[in-house]
C-alpha cells in the first residue's frame, strides 16, 4: 500500500482567494519533496458562503478527510471558537491561520507573525529595533506586532486610521510584552513617528493593485529608516520601490507570505519543506522579481 | 500557475473500505500520466455515519472541492436521489458506483457493469454465452447480468439464496432486454442449472476472506464450463482455484475490479488510463497473484 499514507489534502479558507499563490507555492515544494500533497481553494465567495459559516466549512473539511486549512482573511478570528486546540502564539493572537486536523482533532496556530519573524531576520538581519513604528493594526499588524516585540523590539509605537484600533492592539501587547515596550499614536504623528523611529512597517492594504499609492509621503523615508512592507502583491510596491530608491533598506512582504507558509507546511506534514527553494518558487510564481532585496 | 487545473481529488464512500485496492491503483495510474491525484476514504465506520447520510456526505464533497467519488455498499442505491444527473445505464440499474462532480453539478454513473463487461471480453473473449447462470442477485449480481445481456448472452438464469431478490432482479432484466432472456430460478436448482449453461458467474460474498468456503459443490464444475468470480480479495478464491483444478475456464474477480476503475478514472479525469498498467498495478497491490488465468 503506498502513497495514501503519505498524502497530504490542504485547503484555505477564505474570500478572493482566487489569486491565492499559496496551492502552488505548497504542491511544488510537496512535489520536491516526493510527498502526494493537494492543495485546494475554499473560497468563500465561489462557495456563496457568509464568513461565519467557517465552524460549517471546518466541519466539511473534517468529514471530507482534510489534514489541513490555513485560514485567511475574514475568517481568522471567526475560526477559533470552532477548534479544540491552540498553540500559545494562536492564544496569544486570538487569530489563526493555521489549522492541524489530526485524530478527529483541529488545532489551531498561528504561522503569520512566524513568517515575518523568520523573513525580518534573514532579510534585515542587522537591523536596529529599539524604536520601530508600526502602521496598521489590524490581523497583519497584530503578527507583526507580535513578531517584532517577540525579537526584542524595545519601543513599538502602533498607527491607525482607526484611532481605538491601534489603542486596543497596543493595550494587548502591552499585557504580553510589558506596559513600556508599546504606545499607541494618531496617525497624523507619522511624520513624528518616523523622524524618531530605526524603522517602519507597514501592514495596511495600501499598495495592493486595489488600493495604490503609497502609505506615507516620500520625504519622510530618510535614508537611515528601514522600510518593510507586508504587502507582496505586488512584491515591489510603490512604499517599497520609493523607499529603495531614498537609500533605505527594504524589506518587501515576500518573505513573510513565504514563511508562513513554510511553517504552516511544517505543522501539516511534519516534513521540514527548503525554505530557499519555497522562496525561488514564490519568485518565480509571482512573476519573476526577486523576492529580497 | 502550475498544477491546480489539473489535479483531482477523490473519495470513496462506503462501509468497511479500508482495505479497497482503488486509492492506490488510482493514485499510481495518475503518477505515471503525471496528473496530480488525491484518492481518500470515507469510511462510514470511521465517520460514525448511517449510509443514509449519503446526501449529506455528497454534500460535504462538493464543498470541499472533490471532482468525484466512488460509492460502494451500502450506499450505491441510496446516492441515487441526491444527483443531479444520471447516465442511461446508472438509470437502468439504479445503481450508481461513480459520481462526477462538475459545474457545480453531481452526475452518477455506473461502471461497475462495464468492468465487468470488458474483463470479461478480455479474459474469456470467446466464451460462449447461450445460457449463463447468475448466482447472486445484490448489487454486483445487477450489473453482471446487465453486463452478459448487454453482450449477448441468450438466456441468464438468476439464483440467489433470497428467492425474492432473483425474482425482483429477473423481472428488472426482462423489462430491459426481453421476457425471454432472463430466468430465476431457486437456489437448490444450482446441479439442474450448471448442468444446462455454458458458463457460470458468482457474484455472492463467499470466498471473501470474511466468507470463506465454495458456492457451489465442485463436482457440479465440469471441465466444459467456463466460470467467472466477483471476489477479488482474495484473488485466486476456493471457487477459482478449484474450478481451474477441474479444467475450467476461468475469470477471476479481479479485472472487474480494475475495469470499473479504468472506466472511473476516465470519468473523473477525461483522461485515459492505461489499462494494461492498471492490471499490473492491480495484481502487484493484491500481492503478486497475476490478474488473469
Amino acid at each position: 500500500m503506498v502513497h495514501t499514507q503519505d498524502s497530504y489534502l490542504i485547503g484555505l479558507v477564505g474570500s478572493g482567494i482566487g489569486p491565492s499563490l499559496s496551492p502552488p507555492l505548497h504542491e511544488r515544494e510537496a512535489d520536491e519533496l516526493g510527498l502526494r500533497y493537494l492543495y485546494r481553494r475554499w473560497d468563500l465567495d465561489v462557495l456563496g458562503k457568509p464568513a461565519d459559516a467557517i465552524g460549517e466549512l471546518l466541519a466539511a473539511a473534517r468529514t471530507a478527510g482534510y489534514d489541513g486549512l490555513n485560514i485567511t482573511h475574514p475568517c481568522k478570528q471567526l475560526v477559533v471558537e470552532h477548534l479544540d486546540e491552540l498553540s500559545p502564539d494562536a492564544v496569544a493572537l486570538g487569530a489563526v491561520n493555521t489549522v492541524v486536523l489530526t485524530g478527529g482533532r483541529a488545532v489551531g496556530h498561528n504561522t503569520d507573525w512566524s513568517g515575518f519573524a523568520r523573513s525580518f531576520s534573514r532579510g534585515l538581519p542587522d537591523a536596529p529595533v529599539d524604536r520601530v513604528v508600526l502602521l496598521g493594526a489590524g490581523g497583519a499588524g497584530s503578527a507583526v506586532a507580535h513578531a517584532l516585540l517577540t525579537l526584542g523590539t524595545g519601543v513599538l509605537r502602533v498607527l491607525d486610521a482607526v484611532p481605538e484600533r491601534a489603542e486596543r492592539l497596543a493595550a494587548s501587547l502591552r499585557e504580553r510584552f510589558g506596559a513600556d515596550r508599546v504606545e499607541a499614536a494618531p496617525l497624523d504623528t507619522v511624520p513624528d513617528a518616523l523622524a524618531w523611529a530605526d524603522g517602519f512597517v507597514h501592514a495596511t492594504p495600501v499598495g495592493m493593485a486595489a488600493h495604490p499609492g503609497t502609505p506615507v509621503p516620500a520625504e519622510l523615508l530618510r535614508p537611515e529608516l528601514w522600510v518593510a512592507d507586508v504587502v507582496y502583491r505586488p512584491l515591489e510596491t510603490e512604499l517599497v520601490r520609493t523607499a529603495r530608491a531614498r537609500g533605505c533598506r527594504v524589506l518587501d512582504g515576500g518573505g513573510m507570505a513565504v514563511f508562513q507558509a513554510v511553517d504552516s507546511f511544517r505543522l501539516f506534514t511534519g516534513v521540514e519543506p527548503d525554505a530557499d527553494r519555497m522562496l525561488r518558487h514564490f519568485a518565480d510564481l509571482a512573476g519573476g522579481v526577486h523576492v529580497h532585496s
